[in-house]
C-alpha cells in the first residue's frame, strides 16, 4: 500500500519517558519479515488507565484489560503487550486462554504480576490466536527492553497502516518538565477485519489511577471519539495511558498537563484519520450554533459519515446540497433558514438559499486542497462540536472489496 | 449509465385504475430529449394520503404536501404533478413561489382546487426551479390525460434510475376485484444531489383519508423505511397514495387489501434497492432473537449501512467478522456467545466461535450469487426485523465522486 498522501513528513523524535522501556520482535503471528509484537514494561509506581471500544462483541483482550483496570489500585510494576496480525476477537473460550497464556508468560519473564499485564491484539477476527508464537518471544522481548524503543513499538503494532504514528509534548509545571509521548495504529485492514485503533501514551507525571482514568475519558470525548473514517467501530479499539511518576511532578488537576495530553491525543487522532483507508483529503467539520453540544455532534458526525458528502470531497466537488442533506437527516434540531455553510471562509449557503456571493470556481479551487474545513452554523444556540474525517475513494473500495481473504 | 444487473426483466403490465388519468411531457427543466414532468388527475371522491422524509431541511414541495394533507378532508378531485431535474430544495422563498405557481396552473387547467394539487420535485438542490417551463406544459399535460398513462409517468419521474419502476396487485374482496398499482423512482443522482425516492400508488378501493393515512404509515415501517442504499436521506423523499373509490369496494380495515398494498409497496421498495447506485448484489438482512423489534432493526440497519460489510459483499467475501463488528457497534443488546450468523442456510458463526461446520469454499460460492441473505440471530428474545440493501462498489464512487457538477 502506497504511503498516504496525508502522511506527516517524518516520524517525530519521541522523548525517553523514565520508568518505561520497550522492545519489539518478529513472532510471525501472521506477517513475515517484520516485527509484529511489542512489549512495554513499566516500573513500580506506575498508574495505568484505559478506555475501550463500546462494542457489544469486543475482543478477549479488551474484556481482560477492562476487568483488570476495574480492579487496579495504585501501581506496582505493569506491562503492555500488543500483537498485530490477529485480533483474538470472536474466538470464544480459546481467546480467554490465549490472553491468560500471554499474561502468564509476561509475568514470569518480567516479574510483573499477571493482574497488571495488559494485552491487545489487532488483525483477523475469528481465527484462534497462535499465542505460542508470542509466548516464545517473551524472553527475547524482556531481554531487549530499552528506554529508546518506543518508535520500534509503533512499527510493530501497525497492520496495513501506511506510516507509524507518534506524538509528544513537554509541559513545564512549577518549573519542572513533564514528558508525554504516545504511539498509535489506525485504519489498517486485515481481511476479514476492519480498521482497529490502538493507542498507547506514556508520561513521567505523578497522577493516581482514578484521576488519570477520569482525565483520559474526558479528553477522549474531544479527540479519539470525534474522528471517523467509515463509521465502523472495531471490536478491539483500545486507548491506554501509563504514568510512571519519575518526573517527580504531581499533575493531578493541572490544566497545563491536561492541555498537553489533549494535544498528544489530538495529534495521534489526526494521524489515524490521515492514514484512513484510501484517504486523499483531511477534513475538519466544525459545527456551531446548535441547540446543544449533543446536537452539534449529531450534525458533525452525520456529515462526516455521509457517503455522499465523502464522495463529493473525493471528487473535489463543492457539493453543499449534500451537506444540507446531512444536516437534515442528522436528527438534530435544524432550521433551513438559519443555516450557514462555509468552506473555510467561503460562504456556500445562508438564509435558506445558495449564498449570493457564492462563486463556483473559488469553491472548486478550495476543494482541490488536501485539507478541507467545512463550517456549519445552525443559527440556533451555543452548541458546538468538531470532528475529523477523510474522503471516500476508489482506494477504500479496492482495499475492502477487491482483496479476498 | 448501464442497466442495473439486478433490474427486473420487464416493466410490469399495470392495470387501469378507474378514476385516475396520467400524462407526461418534455418541459426541459434540466434534461433534454426525454419526458421530465408527469401529471396525474384524480376524479372527485378520491382520498389522498402521504408520508414524507423526516429531514429537517425538506424541500418546498414536501412542506406544501404535508400542509395540504393535514388540512385535507374527504375528497373532491385531486392532482399530482412531479418533475425531475430540479428538486426545488433549499431554494428559500423562491421555492414556495414555484410550488404555488405550479399548483395554480394545474388548478386553472384541470378545475382541481389548488389545495388539492400535490407536487414533488427531484434533482439538483439549491438551484431555483424554472417553474415557468413546467407551467407552460400544464395545458398540454391536461389535454393528454389518459387512463393508460401510468407507465409513461414512471419514466418521466426518473433521474438517473436505470429502469422505470412499477408494481401492481389485484385483490378480491367480497367477490369483487380491487386494483392497486404504483410507480417509483429511486437511487438516481443528479449532481449536486443525492438519491431521492418518490412513490405514487393508486387504487380504486373505497377508503377514507384517515384510515388510508394510518394504513400507509403503518406499512411504510416494514417496506420503504427498511431499505437503505447508502444511509443518506433525501430532502425530497415522498410516498403518496390515492384511492379513487371506483371499484365500489370499501376496504377499510380489510386485511387482504392491506396485504396487497404491502406487496405493492415491498415490490417497489425492492426495485429501488435493485437500482441502487452501483449495486451488483441485492441483500436481505433478517435479524431474529433480539431483545426487541427496535433492537433487531438497529442491528439490521447497522449491518446494512456498514461500509465494511457492503464492500465485503461487493468483493464476494464471506467476511463474517465484519458482521460481528456491525452487531457489536449497533447499540442493541447483544451477547457474543449467543449470536448465530448464517449466509442463507450456511452457518458462519455460533456460540462465540466460527462454526465448526464452516467451509470457506461453500460460503465463497454462496457470495457469488446476485441475491444474498444474511441471517443474524441474537439468541436473546423475540425481536425481529428485516431490511434490504445493496453492496458498495467502485461504481458508487464513480457516480458520486468522479462526475463533477
Amino acid at each position: 500500500m502506497a504511503l498516504s498522501p496525508l502522511a506527516p513528513t517524518a516520524f517525530p523524535d519521541l522523548p525517553v519517558i523514565a520508568g518505561v522501556t520497550f522492545a519489539a520482535a518478529q513472532a510471525g503471528v501472521k506477517y513475515k519479515g517484520r516485527t509484529d509484537v511489542m512489549l512495554a514494561v513499566l516500573a513500580a509506581g506506575s498508574t495505568v488507565a484505559g478506555v475501550f471500544t463500546r462494542s457489544a462483541t469486543r475482543s478477549a483482550p479488551v474484556l481482560d484489560c477492562q476487568a483488570k483496570l476495574a480492579a487496579d489500585g495504585a501501581g506496582g510494576p505493569a506491562a503492555i503487550l500488543v500483537n498485530s496480525g490477529n485480533s483474538n476477537a470472536f474466538t470464544g473460550k480459546a481467546g480467554v486462554t490465549s490472553v491468560r497464556a500471554i499474561c502468564d508468560a509476561v509475568a514470569d519473564a518480567t516479574g510483573v504480576p499477571a493482574g497488571r499485564v495488559f494485552t491487545a491484539s489487532t488483525g483477523v477476527i475469528g481465527e484462534p490466536l497462535p499465542h505460542d508464537r508470542i509466548v516464545a518471544k517473551v524472553a527475547e522481548l524482556t531481554a531487549a527492553q530499552t528506554a529508546t524503543g518506543m518508535a520500534d513499538a509503533a512499527r510493530a503494532i501497525m497492520t496495513t497502516d501506511t506510516f507509524p504514528k507518534g506524538a509528544a509534548q513537554t509541559v513545564t509545571i512549577g518549573g519542572r518538565p513533564v514528558q508525554i509521548a504516545g504511539i498509535a495504529k489506525g485504519s489498517g485492514m486485515i481481511a476479514p477485519d476492519m480498521a482497529t485503533m490502538l493507542v498507547y501514551i506514556f508520561t513521567d507525571a505523578i497522577i493516581a489511577q482514578s484521576p488519570l482514568q477520569a482525565l483520559l475519558a474526558c479528553l477522549t470525548d474531544t479527540t479519539f471519539n470525534n474522528i471517523t473514517v467509515d463509521s465502523d467501530t472495531s471490536t478491539s479499539d483500545s486507548l491506554m495511558i501509563a504514568a510512571t511518576g519519575t518526573s517527580g511532578v504531581d499533575v493531578t488537576d493541572d490544566a497545563d498537563f491536561a492541555g498537553a495530553l489533549q494535544a498528544v491525543m489530538l495529534d495521534l487522532a489526526h494521524q489515524v484519520v490521515r492514514d484512513g483507508e484510501g484517504a486523499t483529503k483531511f477534513v475538519t467539520i466544525a459545527v456551531t450554533g446548535a441547540a446543544s453540544d449533543a446536537d452539534a455532534r449529531l450534525v458533525a458526525m452525520a456529515t462526516a459519515n455521509s457517503p455522499l458528502v465523502k464522495t463529493a470531497i473525493a471528487g473535489e466537488d463543492p457539493n453543499w446540497g449534500r451537506i444540507v442533506m446531512a444536516v437534515g437527516k442528522s436528527g438534530a434540531q435544524a432550521d433551513r433558514d438559519t443555516l450557514t455553510i462555509r468552506l473555510g471562509d467561503l460562504v456556500l449557503a445562508r438564509d435558506g438559499y445558495r449564498a449570493p456571493e457564492y462563486v463556483e470556481a473559488d469553491c472548486a479551487a478550495y476543494m482541490r486542497r488536501p485539507e478541507i474545513d467545512i463550517n456549519i452554523d445552525l443559527g440556533l444556540g451555543d452548541g458546538t462540536s468538531t470532528v475529523w474525517t477523510c474522503d471516500l475513494t476508489h482506494t477504500y473500495i479496492t482495499i475492502n472489496a477487491d482483496y479476498r481473504s
